[in-house]
C-alpha cells in the first residue's frame, strides 16, 4: 500500500510498504481521511520525542473497517473514527479519572502506526479500550476526521468547567478555536467573543461567535469591555494558539475569578512565557492546561458533530491526496488553510 | 489614645489622637494585640492603592469589648478578633461565593481604621457582616491576632480543594508556609514536604512538615521523588512566598494535573515571572490565585487554633510595644522574625 | 389601591386598601402582572407557616417604578420583577452560598406584601440586597412574571449540575418541567426525555422535549430504553410534580449513578414516600432537593427569557384580571391551565 | 487444600479440594485472613444474583505470594490484600470515573474464587487491573484484611465529599461506623458524633467519635442539638447500617443543605423506605448511595492502616478457624462480634 513515512525532520516520503494485516482479534480499516493537525507541523519541523522514525504519523483519522477479528460487533463496511490517545485505563492517573495522563499512555500515529497510510492495523487492546467510533450515515468521513481535535476541545472545556451564564473568550480563531465557541455555546455560555490576527480566519470565526476582533486593529480591552462589563467581564478566556503574547493577553482580560486555559504548547524552542503573576494573586485567576482527550470524550465530539451542535464543514479548508502532504503541512505552517484532510 | 498614623511610604509616627467614640449600633474596643503581615511591610515601602495617608494601618487584630452598642449578645469583656475583609454579600461576586473579590469590598485598616491603636471603633456594618469572632478562653490574644492570616490560607486551600491522599510541597516556610502545612494535614494530606532557604525558619517547619529542604543545599527535584516517587509525586504545590524563581519551581515539580498556588504576590516593582508555559499544557497543571479570606474562613481558622489543630504560637517570634512598630517592620523585612504582635 | 386580601384557608377578598407610599431609600411600583404560582394554591388551601393573615401573597411580579428613592440609577417608567426570596448575605448558610437556605430569609408576599394588589412598597434592604432586574423592552410583563419561578428551575439545575451530553427526564410538564426541559437543553444535555400524565400539556411539552410519553398509555421504563439505551440510559431525572409515585419512578429510571433532583413538595397533608432504598444504594444514586432560588438566579433567569434560550410564552394559558384570582387558583387546582397571569 | 463451598443458602461446607495452580501470568497466594463482611451473611441466608453455588465465597482477604507468574516485580513471600472488585476501566462507567458502577465488573469471591480457602489463584486480569497492594511489615495480615471494607467507606466518604468543618453524624457504629467515624476525622471534620443501639458498640465508638449517644436511652435530636446547634448542626449524615428507620432519621437529623449516605442496603425481602420527602426539599438536602470500592481506593485503605490515621485493631473481635465459617456468620448474624477473621 502506500504510505507517507516520517523519516525525521522536514522529511516525509509517500512510498510503497507491505500491507498490513488485521491481528488476531484486531482489524484492518482502509483509511478514508486523516486530518494534518498542528502537531504533525511541529512534528515536521522539530521532530516528537514519542515518535521514533521512520514512522507513520497521522492521528484525527476516518475510515471502513475491510476486516474485522475482534468479535466486537461492528460490521465490515462501517465507517469509523480512530481515536488518537490510548490510556490503559488502570494506572494511578486512569484510577484518578486522569486519562489524559495515563502512565501507560500508548497512541494511534504514536506508538501504533497513523492514519497518513491506505490502511491501519488496529490492535485488539484499541479496540477493547473503546477508541473507535462509528461514524452516523449523514456524516461525511472529513467531517469525522475533526473528531479527534473536537475531543481535545471538549477535555479543553471539562476541565475549565464552561456553563450556563459564562463570558467566553477564545484568543485564535484557527480550527480549535472555531470548535472552542461552538463548545462554549453548546454548555450554555451567556456570551463567547474571539479575537484573531488573520481576517480571513476572524471571518470564519463570524459564524460561530457573538462577537469577533482582530486586535491588531482593536483594543482588546475595550472589545471585552464593550460586550461584557454589564455582564461582569469575561470569566472564562480560552488560548487557542500557541503564543506567549496571547497568554498574558488572557490574564489581563479575565475577570476577578476568572478561569483561563492554555490550551496550545508554546513552541518547543521557546517555551517561556512571561507573565504579570500578580494579575493571578490579586484577581484570584486559575489557569488550567489542557492536552490530549480520552476516548470517553471522542464519542462525545463525534456525536456533537453528528447532531449539528458543532459544525466542523466550515473549517475544513480543503482536501489533499497523500501525495501533498508535505505541502499540506507547509500550508498549515503558513496559516493559509485551517484544516486540511488528507484522502490516502 | 496612642495610634500609628501612616503617613506614607517609610513614614510611621506615634500620635495621641482623638479616642474614637462607640459608634451608634457599634462598639469600641481596645486592641489586645495586632500582628504584622507582609503587607504592612509592602504598604510601608511602597503604599498600597486602598490606603490613603494619614491612616492607621494594621489588620491582624484581637481585642476586648468595652462597649457594645450593637445589640449582638456579645459581653462587655468579651475577647474578640476582628476581621479584616467585610465583603457585601450581595454583589455579583458575592452571590457567586466569590467573597474575597466583592466588588464593595471594605476592610479594617483600609477604608475603616486599623489595630495600630489603643482602640478601635467597629461600625454597625462590619459587625453585621459577621466578622467579629469570640476568642476561646483558652486561646491567648497573640494567638487569636493570627486568625486573620490563617483564615487567607483555608481560603488558599479550598481553593486548592486539599484533601486526603495528597501530597503537598510547600515553598516557604515564614509563618504562613508554616499554617500552610498544618492544614494540609488537617484536611488530610498523606504528606506535607517543605522547602525553605532559611535555616531558621526550615527548623520551625520541621515540627509540622513530614519532610524539609533547603534548596539551596539539596536539589528540590530529588528531595521530592526520594520521598513521593511511590505515591504519584506531589500532586499539589503552594507557593508560599512572593518570589517568581519559586513559582517556576512549582511547575517543574508539580506531577501530571498537579495543582498550584501562586499564594504570594510578587513585589509591586516586578511582578513579571517567568515560566516554561510547556509545563502547564503538557502536564495539564493547574494555577490558582489565593488573595485575603472571607469571614467564615476567619470565623473556621479561629476553631482550628482552638481545636489545636493548628498550632501558631511557635509562629510569633515575639510581641513588641506600638512604639517599636517601625523597628518591627524592619525586623520583618530583614527576615529576623516570623511573627510580630505589636501590643498597642 | 384595590388588592386581593388573604385572609386564611380558602378566604380571599379584593379590597380597597390605603396605596403604600414609597419609603425613604425605597420605590413604589405598580404591578404590571404577578403568576400564580403552585405555592399560592398550596397557601389557599392549607395555609403556610410564614404567612400571618390577613395578607398580601404573590410572588411572582412584574411592575413599573413610579416612584424611586433609592438612588439606585433605575428610572420612573423603568419596568422591573421584583424577585421573591432576600437573602441576608452574611449568615453561616449565605458565606457557604446556600443562600435559599438563608437563616434570615425574607421575601416578597411572604414577610413584605406581595404582588396581588395595584402597588408595591420596595424595602430599601431589597433594593439593596438585589432582587430588582430590569426587564428589557422586548420581553412583556407577563413573560417577566416567570422570572421568579424559572430562576427555582436554575437552582435545581445547579445543584444537579446538568450538563454536556446529560441524558435528562422530566417527569411532570407543568410551566415547571416545561422550563426545565429547556434549561437542560441550554445546559448541554444531549436528550431531553418527558413524561406526563396530561395530554394537553403533554402537547405543550412536546414542542420543548426530544421525546414525551404518557406513562398511563406507555411504559416509562420502556420508553426510557428505547431512546437512551444506548447512551447509557438516563443519568439525571427531574421530578417535577409533588407525587410520590414519581420520586420513587425516578429511582428506577435512573441510571447507575444518576443524579435525581425532587424539584416539588409533596402536600402538607401527606409527605410520606415509600422507596425502594436499595436502588440508592446499590446504583449509587444521588438524590437533591431544591427549594426556591437566589438573587443571581433570578437574574439570569430573565437574561435566558430575553435572549430566548428559555422560551416562556407557551406556558401562560391567559391572563386575568385581581378579581379574578380565587377563580385562577381553583383552575390552577384542577390543572386546567399552566399559568395564569394576574392582572391587578 | 481445605476450602469453604457455599452451596446454597444456609449451606456450606468444608471440603478438601483440588489445589488452584497459579495461572500463566497470574500468581498463587496462600491466605492467611478473611473477614467476614455483612454480605457474606447476607449471601448465607438469602444468596446473591452475582453467585452462583457451589463457590468458593469470601472478599476481604489478605495472604502471602506462593507463586508469581506475573512478572510484576512482588516478590514470593510478600504479604498482600487481595482486592474484591475488578473494574474494566475502558466502559462507559469507568471512563466517567465511576468504578464502582463499571458495566463489566468481576470481583474476586463472585466471578473469581474468593477467600475462604487455604490458597487462591490470582488471574493476570485482576493483577493488571492493581488489586493487590503490599502490606507493610508493621500491618498484620488481620488488619490487613479491613482493607476492602475500608475502600468502601473511602468511597461513601468521596462521594459525600466530607471536609474540613463538616460535623458528622454517624448511625451504627458497627466496624464500618466505626472506620467512618475515623476517617471523617482524617478527612477535617470538626465534630464527629455517633448514634449506636448496642452499647457494647458504643463502648468501641467512644474510642474514636467526639461524643456517643444510644437512641434508644437519648432523644437523637437533642443530642445532636447539644454539641453543634452552634455550629450549624451536623451537615452530613452517614447511615452505616441496613435499617429503614435510620434512613428516616437522617433526614430529620440533618441541616438544611445537608449530605446523607445511605452506606447500608436494606433487607432483599424488604428494601422499602418510608421517608418525609418534603425533607429533602425544603432543608435542599442530597443523599448519595454508596456501593462498592476502587483499587484506588484500596490502595489509599491500606496506606491509611499503615500511617495508622485509621485503627482497625478495635473493630477485630476476634479470629476463628476456616471450620468455624458457618458459627462466625452466625455470631455475625447475632451482633456479637464487629468483624471475625478467618484463618483458613
Ligand atoms: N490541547 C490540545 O489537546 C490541543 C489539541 C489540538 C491543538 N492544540 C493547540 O491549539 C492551538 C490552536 O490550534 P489550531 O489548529 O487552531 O492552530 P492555528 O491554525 O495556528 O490557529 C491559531 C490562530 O491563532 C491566531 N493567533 C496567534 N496569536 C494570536 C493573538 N495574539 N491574538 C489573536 N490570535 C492569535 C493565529 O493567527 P496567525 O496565524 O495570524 O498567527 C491563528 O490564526 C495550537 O497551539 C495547537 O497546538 C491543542
Ligand atoms: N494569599 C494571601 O491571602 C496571603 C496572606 C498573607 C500572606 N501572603 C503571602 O504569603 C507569602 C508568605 O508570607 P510570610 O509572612 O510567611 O512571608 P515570609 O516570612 O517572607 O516567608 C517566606 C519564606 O519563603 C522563603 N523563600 C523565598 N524564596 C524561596 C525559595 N525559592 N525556596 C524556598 N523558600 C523561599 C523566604 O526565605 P528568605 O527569607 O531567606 O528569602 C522566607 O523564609 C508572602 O508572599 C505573603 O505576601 C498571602
Ligand atoms: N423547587 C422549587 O423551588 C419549586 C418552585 C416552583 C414549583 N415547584 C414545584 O414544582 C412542581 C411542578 O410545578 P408546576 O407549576 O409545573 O405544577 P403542575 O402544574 O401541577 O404540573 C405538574 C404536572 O405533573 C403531572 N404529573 C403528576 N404525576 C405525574 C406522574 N406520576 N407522571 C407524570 N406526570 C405527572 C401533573 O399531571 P396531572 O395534573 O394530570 O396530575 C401535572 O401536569 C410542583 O410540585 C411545585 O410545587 C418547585
Ligand atoms: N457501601 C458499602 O460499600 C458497604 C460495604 C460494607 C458494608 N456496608 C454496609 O454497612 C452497614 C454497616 O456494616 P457493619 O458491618 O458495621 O454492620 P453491623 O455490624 O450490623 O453494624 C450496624 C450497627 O448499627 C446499629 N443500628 C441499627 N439500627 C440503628 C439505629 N436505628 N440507630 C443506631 N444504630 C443502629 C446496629 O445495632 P444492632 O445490632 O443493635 O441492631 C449495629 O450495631 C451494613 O448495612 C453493611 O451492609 C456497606
Ligand atoms: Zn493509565
Ligand atoms: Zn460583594
Ligand atoms: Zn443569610
Ligand atoms: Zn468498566
Amino acid at each position: 500500500m502506500k504510505a507517507a513515512i516520517y523519516r525525521g525532520t522536514e522529511d516525509i516520503v509517500i512510498q510503497d510498504v507491505p500491507m498490513p494485516e488485521a491481528p488476531a482479534g484486531g482489524m484492518l480499516v482502509k483509511v478514508h481521511g486523516c486530518a494534518v493537525c498542528g502537531s504533525d507541523v511541529r512534528t515536521y519541523f522539530f521532530g516528537n520525542s514519542m515518535i521514533t522514525p521512520p514512522w507513520i504519523i497521522g492521528h484525527e483519522t476516518a475510515g471502513e473497517i475491510i476486516e474485522n477479528n475482534s468479535g466486537n460487533g461492528m460490521q465490515v463496511g462501517q465507517r469509523i473514527t480512530v481515536g488518537t490517545a490510548i490510556p490503559c485505563g488502570h494506572c494511578r492517573q486512569c484510577y484518578l479519572g486522569h486519562y489524559t495522563m495515563c502512565e501507560n499512555m500508548t497512541a494511534h500515529g504514536f506508538e501504533f502506526p497513523g492514519g497518513y497510510a491506505e490502511y491501519m492495523a488496529i490492535e485488539p487492546y484499541a479496540i477493547q479500550q473503546g477508541v473507535l467510533n462509528c461514524i452516523p450515515e449523514h456524516v461525511n468521513s472529513d467531517e469525522a476526521c475533526l473528531t479527534e481535535p473536537l475531543a481535545c476541545v471538549l477535555n479543553g472545556q471539562e476541565i475549565l468547567n464552561v456553563g450556563l451564564g459564562d463570558r467566553v473568550l477564545v484568543i485564535g480563531t484557527g480550527a480549535i478555536g472555531c470548535m472552542h465557541i461552538q463548545v462554549a455555546h453548546a454548555r450554555g455560555a451567556a456570551m463567547v467573543l474571539a479575537l484573531e490576527l488573520d481576517d480571513r480566519r476572524l471571518a470564519v470565526a463570524k459564524e460561530f461567535a457573538d462577537h469577533i476582533a482582530n486586535p491588531a486593529k482593536e483594543d482588546p480591552k475595550e472589545f471585552v469591555d464593550r460586550w461584557t462589563k454589564d455582564l461582569g467581564g469575561v470569566n472564562v478566556v480560552i488560548v487557542a494558539c500557541g503564543v506567549a503574547k496571547a497568554q498574558m493577553l488572557a490574564l489581563e482580560l479575565a475577570s476577578p475569578r476568572g478561569r483561563i486555559c492554555n490550551f496550545g504548547g508554546l513552541p518547543k524552542t521557546d517555551p517561556m512565557s512571561t507573565i504579570n503573576a500578580n494579575l493571578i494573586h490579586y484577581k484570584e485567576l486559575s489557569i488550567f492546561g489542557s492536552f490530549s482527550s480520552n476516548p470517553r470524550q471522542n464519542q462525545q465530539a463525534l456525536s456533537l458533530i453528528a447532531s449539528g451542535a458543532v459544525n466542523v464543514k466550515p473549517l475544513i479548508s480543503k482536501s489533499l491526496p497523500l501525495d501533498l502532504l508535505e505541502s499540506a503541512i507547509l500550508e498549515m505552517k503558513r496559516g493559509e488553510s485551517m484544516k486540511i484532510v488528507i484522502h490516502p
